[in-house]
């Protein structure tokens, strides 16, 4: 399998391209604009047909690529059911398989860091690794506090969806402010700090005493990613 | 296998932490003293023994991690035979193989970016991929105009050592300035823009006229690596 993880260092956002191999369909999950010109270098070079631009959830601290990707390789721009976007040509729901080629992904809907927020597991069959987008972090879970956020929702999806997933599974997120790159739901049951050994009342508690700023972009990447970022 | 790249976004340097599985001994390569909490932090919580410890080269443009990592955890710290740095406790000659717990790496000697700089293969037998420190990057190759480097060896090292592991070798730098994570062999001998069809006098041409200044750091990093980081 071609894995390719890319890092904005603006955003500290990881974005991942995956294909079976050289020369096959590919597709791209949390792109960022100012990469795209990178993500369309990479496609080129190893010979992808970019078929599918995902994004987790709309992203409130930087603008996506899935509107430019679009443009310069005709792929499909894809989020789950619940997005705002009006510009998505396709929708997944709960459980839903997204198959590019050999390359499985299985929707999950994980609300709680926004109300339309999916995980997709990368080979449902045997678990290898999945991506979060904000919902759970390394060390860290998304905030809570903005565009349908919710504590409890955002535990349950944590705790009770992802937490039953095998505990060797990866954790690849949309961001790490740290430099880790990559966890995996063992060590992030075992050691995140918001939830090893917490109750759903303490981590509330704890997401609803963060007080963090607004992110910088959040006035100017809320419209442009309901756009697919070509507003 | 467990494999965790760390990012250092100061100096935007990779670091990689390696070990058969948690619980396991471990090796971590071209760690970066600002992050050795973070280091320690995974090491402990994947339940790791970190045996060793391992700088590609001497390093100019951050102060390493080796000798912190030895006081906190007792590893042995290792480079290649003609470091100058006297504090390190093994050196390892070409083709030689370090072996922790079952991951193995095959000594390789890349001159060109510094006359003392080592590449490192992982599972040599069926190579999975490689650690070039600075000698080869993704879509670019270190500079060659200071601590013994030499475009000519770095030509030698590259097209003559590094180009003839396997195709789907992955690629693994100790740096990268444009958010890329890794490559493979293929990819930089088909689109590497210094090599990429280019004969050794144009290299060493491209290589002889990009007039960088120094790093930053170099001063400071350079003495201090001698003595591990801890000089």
């Amino acid at each position: 399998m071609l894995f390719r993880q890319f890092f904005d260092a603006t955003s500290s956002t990881y974005t991942y391209l995956l294909a079976s191999g050289k020369g096959r369909e590919g597709l791209i999950i949390d792109p960022v604009k100012e990469q795209a010109n990178q993500y369309l270098t990479a496609i080129e070079q190893l010979d992808l047909k970019l078929v599918r631009a995902i994004d987790t959830h709309t992203h409130a601290d930087h603008v996506t690529a899935l509107g430019d990707l679009r443009e310069a390789t005709g792929c499909m721009t894809l989020m789950g059911e619940f997005t705002q976007a009006e510009c998505v040509s396709a929708h997944v729901s709960e459980d839903d398989i997204v198959d590019v080629d050999g390359i499985k992904l299985r929707a999950i809907y994980t609300p709680g860091h926004t109300n339309e927020s999916f995980s997709f597991l990368l080979d449902p069959d045997k678990p290898k690794g999945v991506f979060t987008g904000d919902v759970l972090l390394i060390r860290g879970t998304g905030r809570t506090d903005f565009q349908g956020g919710d504590p409890h929702r955002s535990w349950d999806s944590i705790v009770n969806k992802l937490f039953f997933l095998p505990e060797d599974t990866l954790l690849w997120p949309a961001h790490d402010y740290k430099g880790w790159t990559a966890s995996s739901i063992g060590e992030e049951k075992a050691h995140n700090p918001r939830l090893a050994g917490k109750t759903e009342a303490e981590y509330v508690e704890i997401m609803r005493n963060l007080h963090l700023p607004d992110p910088k972009l959040m006035d100017v990447a809320i419209p442009a990613n309901l756009a697919c970022g070509r507003g």
